[in-house]
């Protein structure tokens, strides 16, 4: 029925007309949701088979999606019982991480674009263990079991001249880690998610999902080690708004299908290159990028 | 004929549906249009009556829009010939500026978010003086006529506590400048103005208009000396864009006034808080008052 | 004694080698230090007469001096307990502070320059109210009892070709606060005073003491009202140092006199504008400037 | 002679007493001086054999350095000729040039302290192009050769867990470079050097020099490649400062030796984690980083 292309990185809303209606029903997936605290929504979609995966139009695997409406609200401890709960989720989906590993963190972005500056910022505040294991071992600190920890930010392409998937593989060739975690800041469809949604997911990224093309496949297939991306929608890309409202009305009126037309073509062209963000965006990437710095030290905290 | 409120700061799409239809037959409007170079557009509206500011929704005054799609583009020297053209527009609505005298420029807006630090950035380039003639004379600068340029950044008010406009009467109290001229990030009506059009007028700031609060009357009336305004559009507001989609529908289909009436109001509710910037924001920011600063020096380098 | 210039701003240092002899037993002068908590040292002096005032080179008021060595330290809560402290230190040197005041709260120093930028910092995180109390009235706030605060930062001479008292002055002749407290960053004569002391006083900022000029007079007797100055040493002169160690060696071998003068002098004119700073001076004034804006906030909290 | 620890990463430094007495006459060492411009000095050290390097302490290669005290000043074209002479310096020392090249640039040092942001940002402001080589060819840029210029900003270890070295090996593993330029800020011994002297060496960078221990060697045996490195001087360490003018003293009072040397292990502690910057080191930074990308781009641009 989409005649244009919907630009998100979203799972649930690319999934959303679909799950809605068959996803329940429809073999091969299982959806879970479920409210662990007021007003914080988590839903599970699990992707088991290539049939599915083909159905829904996204990669097998789990698909974690923690919404909350405060996230967007600043707040004293900024949102520690929403780190907890999304560390938990994410301990879902390391895979044996009882057992000590090595971990590289990867915060993709552009720390120079406020709106894709979320990679970078979360990685400044991660509790960074490698090298002090390396050189001085776990006594260091005082721990009988401990991840050795990694971070990275590649940066963007048009900055380094390479594809951001080469930097990480070259790294992860040489210093050999377990696990990959990459960090990224998200296109939404809609501006209800913007801000308050984040996404866990075992599948990696995707070449082609989402505005930016700063990257390509970061999957196991192409870095040969899990892959966790993790992610937050910071923008919605300005064409797919006016588009989205014009769709719903195309909707209601058939006659008018070729002037709506006319009208969404136009918006795809004037608003190419334009973005919709919270005004607030500088403060908003600050906290957000805070309260999954938080999350990632919390998970891979053996002793917590 | 507007059935809801626009937000723009831009007198040349307040005024363009007006203008173009009648402005040049309007008694006490003065409308002048040329191109100074390739690409480089200047509008010159004078409004000279009461009558006339009426009928525009402007208070009487000159506005100067320069409009130059290569503003949008990064470029070695930063634009030289637009500042030089700029420089040239800005004298030409600065009182008595063969003389000497002493000028306060004020970056509005807020430092920390980048689609409103045009202003602070601007002030941040400037060529100061009024501190160095007022010590050491102008024999410090081996000139025989110059300027006392002193610059301010007040902040905005949720910020400060407290109004733009009480921070600028206090400094202007103490220092006694002659002129102020005030720098700041408008909002535009279309996408089309974004980062290519600079509004010069000698009507100060008016309160209410544009998008941002963080100021109230900047005029010669509130502040008792000339006051001559800056601007660029930096932003557009997002419910802005999907209403004049819609309101350009609404033209063509009578039939459908309620139903559209529904979406717009569903827009402007959804993209409360929401506003549209180019993607490379940053980047133009930091571009645009660069060249910004250098007209300001140019035009107030009483050598040049 | 001393031949050369002390470069501090530290009353606990230009009074130290009087203080310990004399001071004790001066007539007007009272001195009282202790600990409030492991590793905490508050000491107080009270200049009260204009002869105590001239025996210690200070103007008469009171000096209250925080020593922590865990302040260099970074810590998870930003060092809460030592903000609570201060706030109890501030409170005492702030008039009729029970009852609801407006306060007016000015980071002196550039922002833009990583040793300097302390008062700025620390005015970016603190509890703004007076424009929504003017607005919304306390309840705004569900508070019975509470103060306006306000904040400023007036940038530095050379970039505003302003005394930065000409603004402050200003800004109070419009705004009408009862209080002003001033935040600045000091030099310290020692190394070991670095980013672990702050200082507290009721005398407000004098001119020509400490390294920078960014400022003149800002006291009662300039600013017709309370002025309340804290301040951390962020730097050490580089001469100075050079300068100590010789002095102290000058003071055994009173035969090399005049080839300690002559590196000395050697030393001040190379190291004229070098200074000394910790390593990592920018994590350092970050952490520092959210201790100081919490002690702040806390401190006029009428409820807390 | 020396009995203590110098910390200096400037070749001329480590070589001045050296180089001034015997190194004219050292069998494998050749030395040429002379001035480019007004005020503008190179210096070019050739060290050929391992006799040479062991008597100079440095290993075998070529070391460029460039004096000119207008660095320090800012300038409105940003030092264009030094850039150029930088280039053509440059240039000479980068194997095979005038044949194309996938040239990788490396930025050492950390983003977020102002004293060692000098690679970071020197990178910001290359001209990338290996990328759009690779996508569309040269004729994207209308060019018929042209280097393949490829940047990357490691990090440092305290916030990545990994030695620079690995990371740059990794990089180089998958995108293939033919040359690795590493751009760093120094440590000085001594004030007069501070952000004056550019030092290009072919020799790339050997652990254990210089203040920070950010790296590990980055040498033409460490990673496969020939490795230029760039510097300049930001910091001097702050021990260093004290001990000079004391040794300088002892040299004149053999009977105070066992007083200097508790001076100096004195100021050896306390001094410990401080260095010595220039008041405007932020500025600085930006200038001389701005400067040191001119040249690189200049040298690398193939038509230039």
């Amino acid at each position: 029925m989409q005649q244009f292309q919907i630009r998100t990185d979203l799972a649930l809303e690319a999934t959303e007309s679909v799950k809605k209606k068959e996803a329940g029903q429809l073999r091969g997936v299982s959806i879970e949701e479920y409210d662990v605290m007021e007003d914080v929504h988590i839903s599970k979609v699990v992707i088991m088979s290539k049939n599915a995966a083909k159905s829904m139009g996204k990669p097998t695997g789990t698909y974690i999606t923690l919404e909350a409406p405060d996230l967007q609200e600043s707040d004293e401890d900024y949102h520690r019982e929403i780190s907890e709960e999304l560390a938990k989720q994410l301990r879902s989906v390391l895979p044996d991480i009882g057992n000590e590993k090595s971990i590289l963190v990867v915060g993709l972005g552009n720390r120079d674009v406020t709106a894709d500056a979320l990679g970078p910022s979360t990685v400044d505040n991660l509790f960074i263990t490698r090298h002090i294991i390396r050189e001085y071992g776990k006594q260091a600190y005082h721990a009988s079991k401990m991840h050795q920890i990694s971070a990275l930010v590649p940066g963007v392409m048009a900055k380094t001249g390479m594809e951001t998937a080469e930097i990480i593989k070259g790294v992860i060739k040489v210093t050999e880690p377990d696990i990959v975690i990459v960090i990224d800041a998200l296109a939404a469809r809609s501006v209800k998610r913007l801000n308050r949604t984040v996404q866990i997911t075992d599948t990696g990224i995707h070449p082609g999902s989402g505005v930016g093309n700063h990257r390509n496949a970061l999957t196991k297939e192409s870095l040969g080690i899990p892959v966790i991306a993790i992610g937050i929608p910071m923008v919605v890309d300005a064409g797919t708004i006016v588009c989205d409202a014009l769709e719903k009305l195309s909707q209601e009126y058939d006659e008018g299908k070729a002037s709506l037309d006319y009208f969404r073509n136009n918006a795809d062209t004037q608003l190419h290159n334009m973005y919709v963000t919270a005004k607030n965006i500088d403060e908003t990437t600050k906290r957000l990028s805070f309260t999954l710095s938080e999350a990632i030290n919390i998970a891979l905290d053996m002793e917590a």
